[in-house]
């Protein structure tokens, strides 16, 4: 992966990425913490519980496709002006290993940051014992609604 | 789309798989319920609540791809021996349009299934007022774990 | 999969995809023939020739893909306005057999057109002593150059 | 992107890597050689001719996919032993920027080299007056037919 170095158009996108990603009802329920932000990279932090597992007792895929697109969508977010909003338009997970541990830990980087379309890469590892496991490494494509504030978009 | 028409191999497939669906604690936490299920064919359903959303208040990216993941794979176990567990391989979501509404259903239904690998399609609809939305569509791919029953495997 | 019914917006799309289709060089090099268009679909067609292999006799995955690319991308392009040309964002594609016989078939279909982007799904099929088989399956994205004839644009 | 380092079971992986490329007539075709090789990792590259365009003269996206597809297949079957072949189960490749210049190189790196299933990560890169771009992104998920070696698999 070639590693690219972004600088951030907006002076306060990290103080507006935890603004955006507190706003998130699911990352509340699912217990979700966004652990870092720099620009064009967001790092979200998900604690085990009992609740987020399937059938066989790992953490459920849907749970890991989830931090995926929520580390690569406010990566990319990052980026943008303040004036902007951002939608996932599509991702894509693999999923390595099956995910047990204490806690997931995604960690998106912006690939490519567009006017109207970002793509970020994501991988998500299981702790366990301190000892991080790559379980998961995902695509992802976001789309910049332009003029429209994240703040002012919605319902 | 070509239409497939398949085959059980396990005459209580259906059986089997609302079993293991009732094993996933993470449907459970979301309130994700299995609303039918035939050979290569799985429909899952998710009402609303504001914990399940982003911040527009559109139903989370995460909990659509959850639905997708989770619709596709068990359309796919449907079709396995009562012998054989499921993994999710990877899978790949598109977003079509915001989810809003009372609820969520996904209908995965499988394009083939192989000895070691199953491939179904998902689409994922809104419903608002009894009228159905496609938000989003999906492909996964899946393997067998040929040789351990879904209940005995795990952490 | 659920199919939706499209009006196109340029009575001449037919003839505007025809006509973009043959300035493709690449799909004159591998013998690619635009087989039929409508209103949201495109169906193109690659008959077999030994250059088209991979190294156990079956046509490349990389030519399959082609083919879904390029009938999903021009699905899209038979919705647009005559002022705008389109790109491809991303495509997925999963192999579902090995692909012998006679021609390769691919049948691209719009799910999503939007302003800005627009989502297909295609299946390939390979033909053998007339039979059809499916080969691989699909789903793109592609975006809309708004305010850039196809013909304008460019290198 | 985290890096792993792989370790080949096959001491003769690389003549083995060559040996199965150039028994691609579909890479002859299109001019692809084989850059380089070592375990884990692919380097393909694709020379520019015209035959290889889209209608806007860059390279066509179809050609792209096929260099993401080949690069991440044979990156992963470098680990494999000599008696296994490899199928590409599935591959998703997004688009960066328009492909532009004298040719184009595709690095392939594997992520996961499972029993079963392997997956790999590849950029394809333009390279122009010796400069090279990113113009693409791709995951690829690759099945090992254990127990048929490469040369005895095929039509």
């Amino acid at each position: 992966m070639s590693q690219t170095t972004f600088k951030a158009r907006d002076p306060d996108f990290a103080q507006r990425v935890r603004h955006s990603f507190a706003r998130q009802e699911f990352m509340t329920f699912l217990g979700v913490e966004l652990a870092g932000v720099s620009a064009g990279f967001a790092e979200i932090r998900l604690p085990y519980q009992k609740g987020l597992t399937q059938q066989h007792g790992f953490f459920h895929g849907g749970a890991i496709g989830t931090l995926a697109d929520n580390a690569g969508g406010y990566a990319a977010f990052s980026l943008l002006s303040a004036k902007d909003a951002i939608l996932t338009v599509e991702y894509k997970v693999n999923m390595m290993a099956p995910a047990i541990g204490d806690a997931l830990v995604a960690r998106g980087r912006v690939l490519r940051s567009g006017r109207q379309l970002s793509v970020s890469h994501t991988d998500v590892f299981s702790i366990k014992d301190g000892v991080e496991k790559l379980v998961a490494t995902s695509l992802g494509t976001f789309m910049t609604v332009i003029g429209v504030a994240d703040t002012e978009m919605g319902v």
